[in-house]
């Protein structure tokens, strides 16, 4: 699309979902991305920074006036708004909250009071309750009579008089049954009351495991105060696997395609940095078999296949077991027996491609106590990245350090030393 | 928990929500679990063998009494069965089917006609539909008046005399409004409808991108043919990041913790084998040059620290070009601007480590033209490993091979090659 022309272009961006013109805005350059909030901004939907990469929503809200941000901000329901001002500096939050009216100010102002990653933080304070004496009738008058309701609501909680919830009833049972029916008789079997300062990982974990499509939120003295819907279940769930794939790569998991060349060189520069370290680490101990090397270049040609493979088997391990983890299969009560599957596969695997090397060094080298030995180095190598593949991710969740994050350094090292040390150890020992 | 007592036990798990019991069957060994299933198994609830793991879910059936089976298949809804019958053997399939009453067998035989992964398979054919024209009288009258109707739902499907959906209505909104007013003029603005023969992964973006809560599916005619609802949207979102993360780390993606040891060992066996080739190729780029570290034994020492690096650098990229292609943030548009940052963050990050590995050269061997020639090999191999990385994962998207399956062994292949090659290629032609 070239740029030039205004009409045109709210003509082209009208049928767009506010989600797909965040994309779009996301996908041009800086220079481009000006012009068009230049042409398009004087009417701009809050549904679209809500919707924007945190990365580039500062620069669009910066770009827009202040008449033009306070009209997209009011549109917002109080948890976009939330989410909104997380990320954004001091004066941008204050402009933003200065926008709003007194009572939506006082309800995102309570919000941000809450604890980042919080129930409290993604819920909605919107939210339908009826006394949990009330009729269907009572329920559909009420709702009827009402202005003010969520945009978007699947459930009626109930509450007993000190406003603790006690059932949920979908608007399908309501709809479906007669006026005097009473709402305690027809709740839903599945009932998950959220506390206000739970983590919203954990919040996505209980919307997945059980099916819930929303659950009320309670503060300290188990009071309702909001609700969670599905939807933004949904969207943390698609946060924290994207947190846990970059991680596990060593990628900072605040990185996206929008971040300038600078801050993406820094978002993996920390994990280069710790891999040289542990390369050089392992750069050592072949340091300490040179004089093998230099009897025998063949060792310098071979031995990096068995780090390799183990590298590769360790990370294989390592990202099971952190996939496990995340999603609670690997637990307490079966870690020992996991454990012992792990060894037990790095054991058949480490057999397997030993022999396979074996044989590829007998033809290639014709030393056969060469390929006795890198045979046995893989197998040996092998059976220690799977024990620390899968060791390490559990030890380190003990000790609540995030396992994605943490694990991979330390699982290299473990191949790499054990690999270098066992194949040119072995070598020594048998050949020279 | 100790198992013996069978009254005990369901009193024990009674309170237990499907999804959780299905953990604790996962959880435990083989024995454990034939134990607890004789003692539990004379009612089971169909809806923990929806959410038990695939890999145990055929031998729990094979433990249950066909009337058992019969009767926790009988409550399932339709969408669940597909799910439960697509992995099972062909007699147990049989089995399953036979216990159905006649319009639900009609119903899943109907459905897995649908190919794999579709929105066919997905959906479920209970939805509630009205014709355009109806008022909110109409529509609560209907309600009401029929049974059989969905346990969940959350949306009136508005559909034309040919059955074409032309709007959503929520049941809040239905709810909110006067008998009189017509279901035609309070349709929700956002509204997506689904044709049967969907990608799974494509419908779950879908709805994660438009927050929709549910959508209407429809044949290659247009015509209504079921809904899709947010919950079974968030459970393939959660699959495909699964999948995702487990095939970037080289493991089948089918594997789970409760796979047996072979099983498990053949998942990973074939990326094993795939990087043996990969590191027998990069070895032979290291024997061409033997003569040379037959000379200098520092070399076979530094070696391992380029290529590791490399590597690294490669799998950062690699794994943020396959998550953007994943979520689309990475288009033809963007391509050429997101490739020239790829590369520029290389060379930076390149000319960092390279310094600082200079640096250390310099101090450990004391020979200022290694120094040299690792920085610049270091420099040159992380361009290539961030070349590799982005252009990679996008060519083999545009040729339809899913880049999280196929990139790592090409990317590999090229860190290592190229990572070896310039470190002793450029050492050969500067210090010999």
């Amino acid at each position: 699309v070239d740029i030039g022309d205004a009409a045109q272009l709210t003509a082209l961006m009208e049928p767009l979902h506010a989600a797909d013109i965040a994309d779009l805005l996301e996908q041009i350059n800086t220079y481009d991305r000006r012009r068009l909030i230049a042409l398009y901004g004087h009417e701009f939907d809050g549904d679209i920074l809500s919707e924007l990469d945190e990365s580039i929503r500062e620069e669009v809200i910066g770009l827009l006036t202040p008449a033009v941000l306070a009209d997209a901000v009011r549109e917002l329901d109080s948890d976009d708004v939330v989410d909104l001002l997380e990320d954004l500096d001091e004066p941008q939050q204050e402009a933003i909250l200065g926008a709003l009216e007194e009572p939506d100010r006082v309800a995102v102002a309570q919000a941000l009071s809450y604890p980042d990653y919080s129930a409290g933080r993604l819920m909605q304070r919107e939210v339908v309750a009826a006394p949990e004496h009330w009729t269907v009738g009572d329920a559909i008058d009420y709702l009827r009579s009402h202005d003010g309701l969520p945009d978007q609501f699947y459930h009626v909680v109930l509450v007993d008089p000190r406003m603790h919830p006690v059932g949920n009833v979908t608007l399908g049972k309501i709809m479906r049954s007669r006026r005097d029916v009473k709402l305690g008789d027809i709740t839903e079997e599945i009932f998950k009351v959220i506390p206000v300062d739970q983590y919203e990982g954990d919040v996505a974990y209980a919307f997945n495991q059980y099916h819930l499509i929303s659950a009320p939120v309670v503060d300290e003295n188990g009071r309702l105060v909001g609700q969670i819907t599905i939807d933004d279940a949904m969207a943390v769930l698609d946060e924290e696997h994207e947190e846990d794939i970059l991680r596990l790569a060593g990628v900072s998991d605040e990185s996206s395609l929008s971040d300038t060349i600078i801050e993406a060189a820094k978002g993996r520069a920390t994990w280069l940095f710790v891999n040289l370290l542990t390369a050089i680490l392992a750069s050592f101990v072949i340091e300490n078999f040179a004089d093998a090397i230099d009897q025998l270049v063949a060792l310098a040609v071979l031995m990096p296949i068995v780090a390799s493979m183990g590298g590769n088997a360790g990370t294989q391990t390592m990202t099971v077991a952190v996939r496990s983890l995340a999603t609670r299969d690997l637990t307490a009560q079966n870690a020992l027996r996991v454990v012992w599957r792990e060894v037990a596969v790095g054991a058949i695997n480490g057999a397997l491609f030993g022999l396979i090397m074996a044989g590829v060094t007998a033809v290639w080298f014709g030393v056969p106590m060469l390929a006795a030995v890198i045979g046995l180095a893989m197998l040996f190598t092998q059976v220690a990245a799977a024990l620390g593949g899968i060791v390490i991710p559990m030890a380190l969740d003990r000790a609540k350090i995030d396992p994605a994050l943490a694990s991979g350094p330390f699982v290299t090292t473990v191949t790499d030393v054990v690999g270098f040390f066992a194949f040119l150890g072995l070598a020594t020992v048998v050949l020279l």
